[in-house]
């Protein structure tokens, strides 16, 4: 997705070649206007897929889910990393690790929204090594709902994420593919790899 | 705000005369519809206010804060409430007691994306005792940068939020007033209160 690309070029920044920071925005400034650019490619590669619900994980993610799901017309859920006292029903729960902050957390999402008819689209801002998605995947499961795939704002395509979900059976599409953040650049892979 | 009105009534869980949980359209499934309605009306009441900057804080505050800088052409910015190891820039660090998690914590905003000549809106889910809009407020003042206004998706009038903020000589705009929760009914302020 040119847009995004052109974004990650002119705003993002090269931490070290395994770190990009967008918090300009997407992470912690988010542009709407980008966003719902987002959420409109992500209607159209998933629109005829009969998705039901859009499930994403707090905080990062909500931004290009909600433009999705306005969109597709259809609800997000946002998986809570932490149990809020207001969030008591059963629950569905999984565990995923966080690389970036090195500590393992618990996600979760009520039962209440979520059951075996729903067909369920994973949107996320990063995919890196995959843990996240496959922990939304995994309470998509427990839900016996059906996972038509996996919507990822950017994807760094040299970690094993991609792969990972995609060896599973999962489709995924990602708007922006990063190749390399090697020597402080920021290299795509080209549309047709 | 009607159709907000009508939705609480509708899927609104009266937990007691304090709580109202909304998980089931904000606070963890989100209806993108609603939310685009709520953004178009926090546009329409703080249009002509030249604001460039919303500032919110995660989770909650996100879809509704994304929607009306959608409507309003500006960036939104959500305050994080942990450090992640992405998040290192400078930053405006304020504290904030949540009374539903019963635990302090530090919000926070990298001063990068807000400065002397923003002039910024306060987007929030709840308006309880005030305390999270007031250390939004903060962290805006120690970026001197100019506080608009509060828009409030949910304001709980029987705290003393609100009052607090008015106190202060901010403009407080709520889209949904809830008078009382009493014997597991939600009851709002009539308009003209």
């Amino acid at each position: 997705m040119q847009a995004l690309e052109q974004k990650i070029l002119s705003e993002g920044i090269v931490l070290s070649d395994q770190v990009l920071k967008v918090d300009a925005f997407l992470n912690h400034q988010i542009d709407p206007v980008l966003m719902q650019q987002v959420g409109k490619e992500f209607a159209e590669r998933f629109k005829d897929q009969g998705i039901t619900k859009i499930i994403t994980i707090e905080a990062s993610g909500i931004a290009p889910a909600i433009m999705a799901g306005l969109e597709l017309g259809v609800p997000v859920i946002f998986a809570r990393k932490y149990q809020s006292l207001t969030l008591k029903d059963d629950l569905y729960r999984s565990k995923v690790f966080s690389f970036t902050k090195q500590t393992e957390s618990t996600i979760a999402i009520s039962k209440k929204h979520i059951n075996q008819n729903d067909k369920a689209l994973v949107i996320d801002d990063f995919l890196a090594n995959g843990h996240a998605a496959l922990a939304l995947i995994d309470l998509i499961q427990q839900a016996q709902a059906e996972v038509i795939g996996v919507g990822i704002v950017i994807e760094k395509s040299f970690q094993s994420g991609r792969d990972l979900l995609i060896e599973k059976g999962y489709r995924v599409e990602s708007l922006a593919r990063v190749k390399s953040l090697a020597n402080g650049q920021v290299e795509f892979v080209a549309e047709a790899e």
